[in-house]
């Protein structure tokens, strides 16, 4: 027997035997590494995550990645509520993650997960949570392979926080980074940008508006592939518009690669809904969060051909050439107004959104 | 100019500029993503952990780690309180994340750290998280290469959380499972037992006691290493007796195994300051947590080289062959009392010290 058959022995023994979570709210006992912890386990993430490399008993779990570059990443997900229009903190986590490594060029392939639980936190939602990081991790192909959980005592979390880190393949070599662009470039920008920031704003019930934005979130590595194979050599930068959204991009992009990024404001992507949301809240859509938009910066003379193909696929239907890259004065993004005005769009100050995602 | 060259270029004029974290405490702004997020990657993470790769204007880090099989692992830290006698969050999450590559046989070479901020923390305290991090990664020679950064509101979190994933490569080959004990294999602990959460106890300053404890983190891939090296072959098992102790690590390894783990309460290393605390607040030693001790199952035949192993390096010194395996009764741990009786260790119930790590 195989040691993945001994694996999936082991865990059709576990289904079997049919673990059950009896409690409807998490307790600090399902955090302590006993019993209830070993039930939780098996009970919600194997049932949800089910795949032969996923060891609850194990330390960690062992992949085969190849002899190529592996691209590493991780990030934390704190975003309030846990649930809005569009998505979850589940399908957030797995999408952010599978799109970094995309943004590095990479095929995702395999994913952790470590939970913070607050104590009372319903085993239902954690449930839906779960399911969801299933579903957007079967949509994205990668396997969800190791995990933890740990649980804090009430009032010291928000429900459910949720760290993801991945593991990709570099199977063709580019060469992407924040400092490669250049002069001449093109900025193209993969959609309409902001519903993320949108929905989770109108979610919050703070404001008493209402709109039919949903979150964006959404797997990037399939137009990331489609792009990198047709345009292996021009493409400069890749980076997901998350936090910040894409003029905080932007910025590190003219900041790193010493070049100014000049927008042309009428070309950027941006449905009306969103533009009208950000309005009412005084927000400027330049700087609300996608999680599955992102940046692009091509040599100029390929921008067209990048433009039809991200134009081909789904997600990539209303992308646009937003902006050129030029010398002076670097380290600047500047904004050309639909009145034909030309400002600074800055670096990102306070926090007009915290806990976006 | 190559690309490791570049990046060092860019830190470098980064370093030169020398950004300035002036605020005492954590704010949302600093987990916004612009300006404030900037300058805490720069002044704080790039700082401390400083190395070619850590690549924080990009979304990911491109790392080569072979053909062979890759160990992939995560663990978030939640402990209370952050600092304590030995070691705080820090040292604890870059090594319990070392650990777990350790037992998965692998030799761990790169880590990310997700970090979770509640806003008002102070900028001193995740200077020194920060500062002890990269003292354990360098000890354990492996390298922080990717990170986030969030921040919650007040009373959201406990002033800090961190997230570490790993991958290590896995270069000889070993079957290492909990699956993997046999009846006439030998139960090995590293060395004396429960000193952590010991110290974590003491250092919650909840009870009034005092004792000269301190906690046992340690990285463990070395004596791990010399281990395997000696016995590639006839170590089944190896597992880190963190969450629940070493009572839980042998309750999994007695069901993954369909084995009996009999141990012998007089073979097990417990210092005696440590069996005093734990007499007083009538936790059984058994249960408390270690992070710089693991549980080897062994070859029986080969025990006694398995415990000259550990003995040669400085984290083995009082390794202990602690109990045997045997075919019955499939699933349980027994423990042989010192007064000649037997009882079950069972499997943790409830949480006696949550958020031990």
């Amino acid at each position: 027997m195989t040691r993945e058959q001994q694996v999936l022995d082991r865990i059709e023994r576990m289904r079997r035997r049919k673990p059950v979570v009896r409690e409807e709210r998490i307790t600090l006992a399902h955090g302590a590494g006993g019993k209830a912890t070993q039930t939780l386990i098996e009970a919600v993430f194997l049932e949800a995550f089910r795949n032969p490399m996923l060891a609850p008993l194990d330390d960690g779990a062992l992949v085969r990645l190849g002899d190529g570059p592996v691209a590493f990443t991780t990030d934390s997900y704190v975003v309030s509520p846990l649930f809005f229009p569009g998505g979850d903190i589940g399908d957030l986590a797995v999408n952010g993650t599978v799109n970094d490594l995309a943004m590095c060029g990479a095929r995702p392939v395999h994913l952790s997960a470590g939970f913070i639980l607050e104590e009372g936190f319903p085993v239902a939602d954690l449930r839906r949570i779960t399911a969801s990081m299933a579903a957007a991790a079967e949509r994205a192909q990668v396997t969800i392979v190791t995990g933890d959980t740990k649980v804090v005592e009430r009032g010291k979390a928000d429900g459910c926080y949720v760290t993801t880190a991945g593991v990709g393949v570099v199977e063709q070599p580019v060469t992407l980074s924040a400092s490669g662009a250049r002069p001449g470039d093109a900025v193209i920008v993969s959609g309409p940008i902001g519903a993320h920031g949108a929905a989770i704003m109108l979610a919050r019930d703070d404001f008493g508006i209402e709109a039919p934005i949903t979150s964006d979130t959404a797997p990037l590595h399939g137009i990331v592939a489609e792009l990198l194979k047709v345009l292996p050599r021009h493409v400069r930068t890749l980076r997901d518009a998350t936090r910040g959204g894409v003029a905080t991009v932007l910025n590190e992009v003219a900041r790193a690669s010493e070049v100014a990024v000049v927008l042309d404001e009428e070309r950027i992507p941006v449905h009306p809904e969103v533009t009208g949301v950000c309005e009412l809240l005084g927000l400027d859509p330049l700087y609300v969060a996608c999680e599955g938009r992102f940046v692009a910066v091509v040599d100029g003379e390929h921008a067209g051909q990048a433009l039809d193909t991200l134009r081909a696929h789904p997600l990539g239907a209303e992308a646009a050439i937003a902006g050129t890259v030029t010398a002076d004065p670097p380290g600047l993004v500047l904004l050309r107004t639909a009145f034909g005005g030309t400002r600074v769009v800055d670096v990102l100050v306070g926090d007009p959104l915290p806990r976006i995602c």
